[in-house]
C-alpha cells in the first residue's frame, strides 16, 4: 500500500452514505462516507463503530443526546447502542469498523450499502 | 464518551514519542503522538499499525523505501514489516492500533513508553 491522500480520495466519488473502503488493518477496514441529511436509526450487535469527520458537521443522535461533530473530532457509538447519523450539510467522514459491518446494521433497507474499494 | 477534538487533546501534552490514549474502539486503541526526529527500527510481528498524520509530515521509512505522509494522509504498516519513523519538523500523528502493542515492537530501548490516557 501506499499513502492514501484523504482529500484525494475524497474527490472520487459523490455517492451519499456509501461508504469507500481505502485501507485495511488487520480485520478492520478504514472507509470514507460522504453524508447529507438523515440516515436510519440501528444499531451494530457486535462492534463499536468510529466516526471521525474530515470537514463539515455530523451529528450523532443518540436516544438519549445528539453528539455533534466537526472537522477533527471523532466518537465511538459503543456495540448496541442505536444512533442516526445526520448531517445539515455536505459532510464527509472517516469510519473505522470490522470487515463485513453493514452499514445500516440491524435495521436494513434502501440505504444498504455494499461497501466498494478505492484502489 | 464525549466527541474528542483532536486539536484540543494535540494541546494538552508536548512529550515526543509518548502515544496518549484518546478512545478505544472494541479491543483496538486510538492514540495521538508527537514525534520529532529519529525513532527506532522496529516491527509487530502480530499486527499492522495505523499512522493517519494531523499536522507536519512523517517519514516512515521501510527497508525498501520510504514513505511520506503530511496533513491528511495516511499508511498502514504491515505486520512484520520493519520500519523507522523519522520527522523534520514537529509532527502530530493519529495511530490505530490493537490495545497493548508497544510503540517500539520488538526493538525495545529507552523510548519505550508506557501509555497514557488522556480523559
Amino acid at each position: 500500500m501506499d499513502a492514501r491522500n484523504l482529500a484525494d480520495l475524497l474527490g472520487r466519488f459523490d455517492d451519499l452514505w456509501s461508504p469507500k473502503k481505502i485501507a485495511e488493518l488487520n480485520d478492520y477496514d478504514v472507509k470514507l462516507v460522504k453524508v447529507l441529511g438523515d440516515f436510519v436509526w440501528h444499531s451494530h450487535a457486535d462492534t463499536d463503530e468510529l466516526f471521525l469527520v474530515l470537514d463539515g458537521v455530523l451529528t450523532v443522535r443518540l436516544r438519549d443526546r445528539d453528539v455533534t461533530l466537526r472537522a477533527g473530532e471523532l466518537f465511538v457509538v459503543p456495540r448496541g447502542v442505536e444512533h442516526c447519523p445526520h448531517a445539515d450539510e455536505p459532510t464527509s467522514v472517516l469510519l473505522l469498523e470490522p470487515r463485513g459491518v453493514v452499514n445500516t446494521g440491524d435495521a436494513g433497507g434502501d440505504l444498504t450499502a455494499t461497501v466498494q474499494t478505492l484502489d
